[in-house]
């Protein structure tokens, strides 16, 4: 028991501010996000990590649903003849895939790869369930888990050789629609993002190095993090119909015409969680936005022997005034303290604490703590579901607007590839102009050490690396 | 579009008595269930099939978290020299694991098997976790895809390589709550299979020999389909210590003493859609049950030139009237006629068709037809959601006890090895005096091509092959 308690209490012992990775390491692995397993590279979400993920799924799902998107489900393994069948694509991601060779005693006769994207699975089917305009559009998603077996160095949630997301798989009868689609999905990115995570990015379109093997064009959020790097979040590729010609989808449209469709692949990953506990975290731990915390108030009641009793009466008293507007928990757990539960529901980013202890009994009052800025008030009982909803809401906006701040104030306008190296060295993002063709993109990775992230689609200025025509970019180093 | 029409119209065209198999794979794979992909053996599940698992999923997983069962989610890939550490259970999965032995162009140092299920990796991860009595119970589950590469002849849904489902893994403290826990699951999955999917099976313990692999003791549902045969519906495992010992899984008790955890797995899996559509479906498709139903009812206006705008208005309130409490679809469509869609929304099982013509607007009336009895009413459309609402409970009722009355008409009593020989040959399940040991099971299966499904706990006569101490158990020839 000691020895736990010793454990817990300890909490985080890296300071964000000095030593981030190990600081990052530390908040997730013990607020019980997620955990290292045997097998290099790959984690175990536990409960409370897979809670906000759930969460977050929920969200995007109701939405998506909204737009008239439906789930479906394809096989985790893919032939590598299919996998080969566009070209730009299998060159993208051969060098990941896990290849299952062997069943049981028998040596398969072609590799299987464990898929580490579903477009040549699923667009096998499609182009047999594709025939006429009346099968169109085809707004399909799957919520899976995907293997991309790097070999660089791992980091939990960011960079791990299996993750979970959805990945939408759409096809349109004309090119419009599909370009629709793709800034109705960015739209929404940028909404469950910002409303959930409280994460402000700075959202366009990838270089022409940088999109997904097989678009026309990529488009993504990218995020600043706290230790001067960058990292991609939820993206959405214009395909056109670069698939519908290597899978053969076509359709007959309402003049009797057989035309190839128009298609968009888009995404957000488990890496969300990682950004998000990178973001708002502090040197007590994770801080989570109310939006999608698995538990947004807990209730801990501060018990003596004598009052024991009429102090978990009102705690509970609490909690059934709360628990039908809120996720609220009441920790009545008898072997830890409350100082040490304090830590442990800080080191798990709980937005709110409630305490109460025999004084606020009689005066009939809690006290509310906020998480983010650790300030303790004292409110009438009677106020409490009011006063605790507009609390996690003011802590939902702060964090939004904390994370926006940062960006801005983290973001350095440069001119010339020089000032760019300069930025990136010093932990900055750059904006910048820049023409996002293949040949500045390697210049540019060469000598500032930085990557373009996601360039505007209005132009503006001559790109710093060849003159020519540019638009407003941003640059940054990634994980 | 003459061609397509065709097509679909035309509908089953075997017959569920004469070819059960032909008209079972047409029925889920024209009914848009699933379909067949270029991996032998796994199926994608289409937008209609994949709303019925996730329907059945939320239901599942609402229950499970009211018991405190909390999900999780861990690796896909489990190193060998894990899998191997309980030594049944390895013996039980290696011949039909699918094994990765490259990733991009490297040989792995160690193969890596696709999870036919998640003991091993998971447990890894419990002896880390648990250490005192207040860790415990743990009960988590993950919702997942595992991969059993069988090289028997698939059947869609009911054997595949790989398949959906969720894997419950608990820890106890004590034998008696693990124990507790199994008969808890086993009613729930009692309930979800009767109450969604009106499927009546023979519930039971396993055999020796056709336990889970690294069981003490196993316990399913399963289920008599129309064609003679059986299938093992959801299950629950007693695992005992056997876990325990091979992950090193120990805690301190209160006393201070290090104890070996008490184990339970169980699940449920996508194979109950495939028993659901082989039980209630006819010739002329699929009859979902409403509870499971993702349209519960369509409203199919009779358009004429004419009156055209007038009955889509009516078509229109009447969703709108239904939209709250129903699942409901208005099938409006321009370029299909009325009897296509009748044929199709069959072909689909949706339980109830509105159909609203003219005359019916006029009459302030729409006619209900069942799915399942083919019956047909005119209700006025002020009465509908009652009407509708009471129908497709007398649907859900009557589908599950038409199960049941299947079940118990095609269950002979037997007395002998040679009774159940011919009853089993007779495309019957039996029941009979057994006593489940391996040696009985042998001479068993030898002899009647029967197999022991599930034994009843209650002591009841002699064995009918060793003759001596018994239970009630069913027979059948399983999937």
């Amino acid at each position: 028991m000691a020895e736990k308690e010793k454990e817990n209490t300890t909490g985080i012992t890296a300071r964000k501010e000095q030593d981030f990775s190990e600081w990052y390491t530390q908040t997730i692995i013990k607020s019980e996000i997620v955990d290292y397993t045997t097998v290099s590279g790959c984690f175990a979400f536990r409960p409370y990590g897979y809670a906000i993920w759930e969460k977050l799924v929920s969200e995007v799902d109701a939405r998506l649903k909204k737009m008239g998107v439906q789930n479906v489900y394809f096989p985790l393994l893919i032939p590598e003849r299919l996998l080969k069948k566009e070209e730009e694509h299998v060159k993208g991601f051969a060098p990941e895939v896990a290849w299952v060779t062997e069943a049981g005693n028998t040596k398969l006769d072609e590799r299987l790869a464990v898929r580490p994207t579903s477009e040549t699975i699923m667009y096998d089917s499609y182009s047999k369930w594709i025939r006429s305009w009346r099968d169109l559009p085809i707004k399909y998603n799957q919520w899976n888990n995907v293997v991309r077996w790097e070999f660089k160095h791992p980091t939990p949630l960011i960079r791990t050789r299996e993750f979970l997301w959805c990945e939408g798989h759409t096809a349109f009868a004309t090119r419009e629609e599909a370009e629709k689609e793709i800034k109705d999905i960015m739209q929404l990115w940028t909404e469950v993002t910002e409303e959930l995570l409280a994460l402000k990015g700075a959202a366009g379109r990838k270089s022409e190095a940088e999109k997904f093997a097989g678009a026309i064009a990529s488009y993504s959020i990218e995020y600043l993090l706290p230790n001067g790097r960058t990292a991609q979040g939820p993206d959405a590729h214009f395909d056109g119909q670069n698939f519908a010609k290597a899978f053969n989808i076509t359709f007959l449209d309402e003049q009797g015409k057989k035309q190839l469709v128009w298609q968009n692949t888009w995404a957000i990953t488990t890496r969300m969680l990682g950004i998000m506990a990178m973001t708002h975290g502090d040197d007590k731990g994770l801080v989570l936005p109310p939006a999608i915390a698995p538990i947004q108030a807990v209730i801990i009641p501060i018990m003596f022997d004598e009052s024991k009793e009429k102090t978990l009466e009102a705690a509970r008293t609490i909690r059934k005034q709360l628990e039908n507007t809120l996720r609220v928990k009441l920790d009545d757990r008898n072997e830890y303290t409350a100082g040490w539960k304090f830590n442990e529901w800080e080191l798990k980013g709980v937005p709110v604490r409630i305490e109460v202890g025999p004084k606020d009994v009689e005066k009939k009052q809690a006290i509310i703590v906020r998480r983010d800025t650790g300030k303790k008030e004292a409110f009438p009982t009677g106020k409490l579901a009011e006063e605790i909803t507009k609390t996690l809401k003011e802590i939902q906006t702060g964090l939004l607007r904390k994370s926006a701040e940062f960006l801005k104030n983290n973001t350095t306008e440069v001119k010339s590839m020089d000032e760019l190296k300069a930025a990136a060295s010093n932990k900055k993002a750059a904006t910048g102009a820049y023409c996002g063709s293949r040949e500045c993109e390697e210049k540019l990775k060469a000598k500032t050490e930085a990557k373009s992230l996601c360039i505007q689609d209005k132009e503006e200025g001559k790109c710093m690396v060849c003159g020519k025509k540019g638009s407003k970019a941003y640059f940054g180093k990634s994980y």
